[in-house]
């Protein structure tokens, strides 16, 4: 391709401020929220000058490749794309845009940058776009056709809402949970981006939406169509990374605002001296939240789930861990302490899920009597189990059912259920005499504080970077990439920019006899830095009081650059 | 008196790093933390120059003021105590001063601050000093006799620990809780300073211990000992405060934690669109935590315990008021909001109260039977508000007491039950046709997390102004006094220094046939300029959202000498 502009040195600023701002981004702002607003987001070098787009070797998957190929018979084996340095653009001439982008999933910290990070692209190098914001998640993409035009989206062209830039949250349009996945529903997509002459499509989610994003890559192509699609790795759980996708966005910001609370509560119990602190922490499938907040502040006990499951521990066992520590802490009169536990503890013991699938199916089925004999129906296993549990878990697990009778498992506060199975045991060894220690448990949820939190400067930059990214590979015909980012740990000037083919990300799954296409989610390896780091100092923390309070998360000044644990241990090496 | 040394200009600086720390704070610290260590703390000016003390008119008592001269004969009517500029200083020369200090209550950012103001005061103008830190809060004195010479104290001359004195937490030393209440405490007290010759005690605490710093100051003088007691007023609640003392240090930094974390949690409440977080803040007695946080950030609902009482709602008053704004939302389509609870919420509901007096009676002396013909005994009233509350609240009030059989009040999760009862109401409504929305109730409790944090700028100054202020009352000869520090909406230069009669804050109270002096606990005024400007805007806020999210604390740029709400409405006019 012949170079069609070129431009040297930095872009000059294509940002306008809109001229007033009206409706429900009508009010008045904090002072840091302020600060935010006048926040100037540094740019990796090789998006501050001309640069071409070079393709890397053919890509294969994650696993089972020749189902992947057949599920994805346009798409397989696309190459990596690399931004690179270059004397001058090679970029289509006077080429307007039509861009959409959508929000898909949970909240995470910096969402708001990706789509200014594409807006403030399309000024820059392709004047005149137009971007959409599809409202409400991909939801807003299949209903298009239904309500009238726009009613379901924003559109920005030469005005984008900057006060709302950095703030976190998803409120500029907002999220959703639908997924696109019946052929009615493809067609509907596939309507509204036609309606809309849309050139490409940005989905900013996790593993299920990107998932969704590279199925609709593929539908678009085998239908020649010109929209492309391109994703954004966007999660708070860390669990949607790869070796070209460092981390995810939103991860960062959530596990620092986390850690800012339990370094709080570490120097409170201290403080005191009476309480063991039980923080849970979300992150339900991957305990990377905890991993990396337990780097940041070492409490004296932390549950990480992907190692119970590979040590196939027991609740009991779980417990035992816990106490065990408690009692040789109390030899040494410290009889306070911070345990952080992942939310999903849980589902990462067997026994538990196997008692929860037997209790389903007895509650379907039968009468619950009263003097108990039900119990009767149960594996000798689970009714062990269930004896096992405080009283007022096994009440939970009876009384609280979803809608279809089933035990509602994420309503489960695994951090009183430990801290009563914790006080039994620990009366227990009292009793016999070799615990003679305190013991007052106080429980914690942080959670939906993390997701919406201002983001981070790092986040900010790298969310920033990933959106005018994802425009640049759009722009430049690309499909089926995720917009790729690395280099972290290095200089923000030093990151590279670029797209990994979404398919060589992904292995199937057998669902009611089909292969589905999935991402997999990357979970905390044992045999991992941050987790060896994790493992090597944790006996030490266990006993001696190791706490870090790391305060509140700093926008300027020291400390407000600080690159988070995980990435540092799985990457700075690079640097 | 005659000055005894003069120096004009700023002080030298007398801060000695000690050579290495050891011990428990042989800790890695956080980048923020250590940016900390190297933060100056600022001195109003007359702290800075030489001053003398002026004494005002003598003082009288904040209520019967006849039953306060009688119970302290020797401190009642002490005139306040004002620091004011002069050519030289009038102190005794080369006096090298024992001072204890002691903290006492529950945590509140800030404390080691305070410490090291007096400290820095004995480096600066009485070389040669030693300050006494006596650990784990008063019992730390009276146990003193008991445990050999040094066990259960710190001692500081030389080196002071800054590493710690700008982190929060009061684990340098410890609090407690216990007080120094009979004459057998008295006698230990007065053996102690007798013992370690001390010339005075600094007492940091809320209204309790400042209560009891002042019987301990009418103890020594009464037996014309040389030990002098000086408080420092203390309490993240906010609850200790008058005209003198504008506010209790702690209640800056706890507010703008909490408000970060609702700010955070507005901005997730309008992404998602679905859920209502009912967050229930630290603040037993009065309401001003979630009264200063509702300012921070703009809720669509809050209630605040001082109207609830005064208005002599109900439990029903209060879920319907909560249920009507939530009910009128429905109408603009807005499923979703941020609900903000005083911790103490039913402690201002008299028949709450009647309740739980007549379930202790109930269950001290009947046995309940299953059928419930023990209700028989409930009065009408009490019955019906019973019958209201939501089954698990039932439970909780028959199941969970304490160890003298007394329901626990305290544990009563008051955002969850909030949650049960405006379901209920709203469920009640659907079937009417009168409500139209979808419910969803999410609960947080923001407690812990505040005791202990990072103290603001705001807290890390005022706090050592109060400690560095309270050892210049000390050095004159003042007992009886609670340092004060005010003008503080103006410059940290034009704050005023000085100490206020703690007779004059005093009532007493009836206890057991006998007047007890007690500091009323200062609650949020329905006539005070902080309350009337939340009455004048909680209308707009409950119907449009008008949500601020303040952020994280900053150290340094933009908000981070943000002076909060309350303080600029109750005081700022003096600036």
């Amino acid at each position: 391709m012949a170079p069609s502009f070129a431009i040297n040195g930095a872009f000059p600023s294509a940002r306008v401020t809109p001229p007033s701002v009206t409706g429900r981004f009508a009010a008045v702002y904090s002072e840091v929220q302020n600060s935010r607003i006048d926040h100037a987001l540094p740019l990796p070098s090789v998006l501050k000058n001309p640069f071409i787009i070079v393709d890397g070797p053919q890509s294969s998957a994650a696993g089972n490749p020749e189902e992947i190929a057949k599920l994805f018979p346009n798409l397989f084996g696309q190459p990596s794309a690399a931004l690179v340095p270059s004397d001058s653009h090679a970029l289509p001439v006077n080429q307007k845009l039509k861009i959409g982008v959508v929000l898909s999933g949970g909240q995470a910290p910096g969402g708001h940058n990706v789509i200014s990070g594409i807006f403030d692209y399309l000024q820059d190098l392709a004047e005149g776009s137009t971007l959409y914001g599809f409202r409400g998640g991909p939801a807003g993409i299949m209903n298009f056709t239904y309500s009238f035009v726009y009613s379901n989206m924003v559109v920005w062209n030469k005005y984008f809402p900057f006060t709302v830039m950095l703030f976190g949250g998803f409120d500029m349009i907002r999220s959703g949970r639908d997924k696109i996945e019946t052929p009615e529903q493809f067609k509907q997509a596939e309507e509204t981006v036609q309606k809309l002459d849309l050139d490409g499509l940005v989905v900013i989610g996790g593993d299920d939406s990107n998932t969704n994003a590279c199925l609709l890559a593929e539908h678009f192509r085998s239908k020649n169509m010109k929209t492309r699609v391109i994703g954004c790795p966007k999660t708070i759980d860390g669990d949607l990374k790869c070796k070209e996708v460092p981390t995810s966005f939103g991860f960062d910001t959530a596990c620092k605002i986390y850690a800012e609370m339990i370094g709080n509560v570490m120097i409170d119990a201290r403080s005191t001296g009476k309480y063991y602190h039980f923080v849970r922490l979300m992150g339900r499938a991957a305990s990377h939240i905890t991993l990396e907040c337990a780097l940041q502040t070492h409490p004296n006990i932390t549950i990480i789930g992907e190692e119970v499951a590979a040590k196939k521990m027991t609740l009991k066992d779980v417990t035992d861990y816990i106490v065990n520590i408690i009692s040789k802490r109390a030899e040494d009169n410290y009889n306070y302490g911070v345990i952080l536990i992942p939310e999903g503890l849980i589902d990462f013991i067997p026994e538990v899920q196997h008692l929860i699938a037997e209790l389903n199916e007895i509650l379907a089925h039968d009468t619950v009597d009263e003097g108990g004999l039900w119990k009767k129906k149960l594996t000798d296993q689970s009714l062990k189990l269930f004896e096992f549990l405080p009283k007022a878990m096994q009440e939970q697990l009876m009384l609280e059912r979803d809608p279809h009778g089933n035990v509602q498992v994420a309503k489960i506060e695994t951090e009183k259920m430990l801290i009563q199975m914790v006080e039994t045991e620990l009366e227990k060894r009292k009793q016999q005499g070799s615990y003679k220690g305190g013991f007052r448990g106080q429980s914690h949820f942080f959670g939906y504080e993390g997701r919406c939190g201002l983001p981070t400067n790092f986040d900010s930059t790298y969310c920033y970077a990933l959106g005018y990214g994802a425009a640049a590979l759009l722009q430049s015909g690309k499909t089926g990439l995720i917009s790729s980012v690395g280099n972290l740990c290095a200089p923000v000037e030093e990151w590279t920019v670029g797209g990994t083919a979404l398919t060589s990300l992904m292995d199937v799954e057998r669902r009611h006899g089909k292969f589905k296409p999935v991402i997999k989610k990357a979970m905390v390896e044992l045999e991992g830095a941050p987790f060896k780091k994790f493992a090597s100092l944790r006996d030490e923390w266990a006993l001696k009081n190791r706490y870090i309070s790391p305060g509140p998360i700093q926008f300027t000044g020291r400390g407000s650059d600080a690159i988070n644990h995980t990435l540092l241990l799985e990457f700075g090496a690079q640097a």
